[in-house]
């Protein structure tokens, strides 16, 4: 019988540690938190092996580490040096959430899921090049969906949708131009599932295209900051029906992802051998949502 | 039900967020505290962003906001930032103290009212122009009390006067010279109740000229540190009466001011929409003295 | 009848405050954890006043300060400070263990007395002016050992020695030169007991030594990272015989390290004027493992 307390090592690349994340980790059963700002990958390994070295290995569940900041290489490059510092039974469960990026696509996805078959879909990522839009096409593409993933520059989305595939061992993504119009009503075509995930204040999908999108049955928005990334849509929409499409904006999506946020934090604390990314994140969020 | 932790995030914009703040909030009952150190305006904003939107509008009221540090005007700037940050019903409790200003003036505004009928008395603001100063002065004319801003240069004292009388919608303040000891004992003459809010070390009111003023009765300094700045008073004077007039020091008020810190603090949870600033801590202090 | 929660308030010299020493002092009932990096003596003065003014004398007890960082001349300066800024009966409790020098030392001391007696013994300190090895001397020293304070140069280790006899009013320790075998043959001869206490991946004894010192009974090597100091000695070794020697590995001893580490951090709360320092430590040791 161990009566630790439950400490959430907080690991966060702004000079602030997220207060978000603080509260998320509060809400979620964390009872201690060890909050650290301006965490670069050299840092790390002194912190951890704080982690490693004070509780028993029977007792390590207790301890968990949270990776956030708003910059998710920073974060990617943190857990990299996290899980390195780890050696024989002396773990600790960890989890990447930097910018939010594995709960948003990991709740867009399973928004998305309610309303379309995600093996047989064929999807169209706008800003896919970006963190949340690589996650997004990622998760799509391992359910056996069919991914486009877009960006202004084919040249630059070519090798991100190359290391997807890879990564999920399928072919299942393909880049495409978004860049203009023209590109767009391309890159639409046929599309039944949209998901927004560009930077804040940039239009990705004007209306007229939308339009036009016949096969369109839902549209994802995740920008939350006018304006939006598909216009028409309202951040505050969620299943709502507009001209025949089901849309959600970022708010909309947001109760789910507070809620997978809250489940993952949540987990961290069963074992002391989990390591929650995108996927892991996404299979924990199927089954508390 | 809810059984939300009631959260407390702290804005220093020391570089170091203050020991005492984080003592006083841990025995007000906060029961998670998130310190932050070295905040400037400009990280407001997304601070606070994580305290919005991270708890549903009912259970916002267990998350509030304190503001110290000793820089008073940074306080200041900081609580403009936050207030400005919250939108519709997504509002936190907000509470400014930095440097204990807020809690210090009104402090000794309440102790003065046990001796002397406020809105009848001729009072002496000595270090007026300085952020205790310039609060106990702002107190003083709300409760109806004719005051004398003291300051080296009238010139200095006389736009920040101004600047209160129109804030409390009054002609009770008015600038004098007390820079040495002539102008002093006109500033003081007919004077009931001085209060030395100056900085720390300086002496203002010579025993000389406090023993030749006939009509005083109370006289409250709030330095702590020798030599204090009314010549003869103790800091740990308390309603000790020397030469006919009662007399606090600095510790002598801190008892009241201690219970008003902490009740001001408890208060911030009892509601989501409370932004106390001098007037607020003033009117709760009146009531848990 | 006092329901304060227990602070502990973490000064630390290096930029993040230590993940080590907050899961002991969470594990040692420490409920609230104020945890400062990057604190220099400049920073004590304003903190440690936190701390005094906040509770009144009889509940002072419930704050104590933990001295931490990985530069342990560092530590000792905040020390200083912080017992310098006490006055009166506004003192709280406060311990130091910077780069857990004093609960190393304690902890290797104290093993060491499982299998020798300390007043009688003849001991070899290697690495011994670095701040462990320092340690290790002058608790042995104490307890009325004869010490041999090694140093690859006996120019750095006489002074030291010198200023441990004058600490501990004795004529206990003697500085030698081990930078070569050949000093080492010298320095070891007759020894009992060697504690190697030197910088992290340097060997300090080779086996070839360590096997032609027919005396040597215990051998005791605090330095976790290979190449170990004592050749042939294992991290993970802990009363383990070898070659007749009974062997302490740096985890070996950790077991005991960390007792004595939680225990001191649980007795700060136990009243408010205790400083614990190595001998303090070292004591509280014998009690409790």
């Amino acid at each position: 019988m161990s009566t630790k307390k439950k400490i959430l090592i907080q690991l966060d690349s702004d000079p602030h540690p997220s207060v978000f994340d603080r509260v998320v980790a509060v809400d979620a059963g964390a009872e201690e938190l060890f909050a650290y700002g301006g965490v670069k990958p050299d840092d790390v390994e002194g912190l951890v092996h704080g982690a490693m070295f004070t509780r028993g290995p029977a007792d390590l569940k207790h301890t968990a580490i949270f990776i956030g900041g708003s910059d998710v290489a920073k974060g990617e490059a943190i857990l990299k040096k996290v899980t390195k510092t780890f050696f024989g039974p002396l773990t600790c469960s960890v989890m990447l959430d930097a910018n939010g990026a594995n709960t948003t696509a990991a709740a867009a996805v399973l928004r998305a899921a309610k309303h379309v078959e995600l093996s047989k879909v064929t999807a169209l990522v706008l800003g896919g090049t970006g963190p949340v839009g690589q996650r997004v096409a990622r998760l799509l593409a391992r359910q056996g969906a069919t991914v486009r993933l877009g960006s202004r520059s084919v040249d630059k989305a070519g090798p991100i949708a190359a290391h997807i595939n890879q990564t999920v061992e399928s072919q299942n993504v393909a880049a495409v131009a978004t860049g203009d119009e023209k590109d767009l009503l391309g890159a639409i075509e046929g599309v039944e599932l949209v998901i927004a995930a560009g930077a804040a204040g940039v239009k990705l999908l004007p209306a007229a295209v939308r339009k036009e999108t016949k096969s369109l049955k839902v549209a994802i928005d995740l920008n939350a900051v006018p304006p939006v990334g598909i216009e028409g849509v309202d951040v505050m929409d969620k299943e709502k029906e507009r001209d025949g499409v089901i849309t959600y904006g970022a708010i909309g999506v947001g109760g789910t992802k507070m809620k997978i946020h809250r489940a993952a934090v949540a987990s961290l604390f069963e074992a002391n051998d989990k390591v929650l990314d995108a996927e892991e994140i996404f299979e924990l969020g199927g089954k508390v949502q």
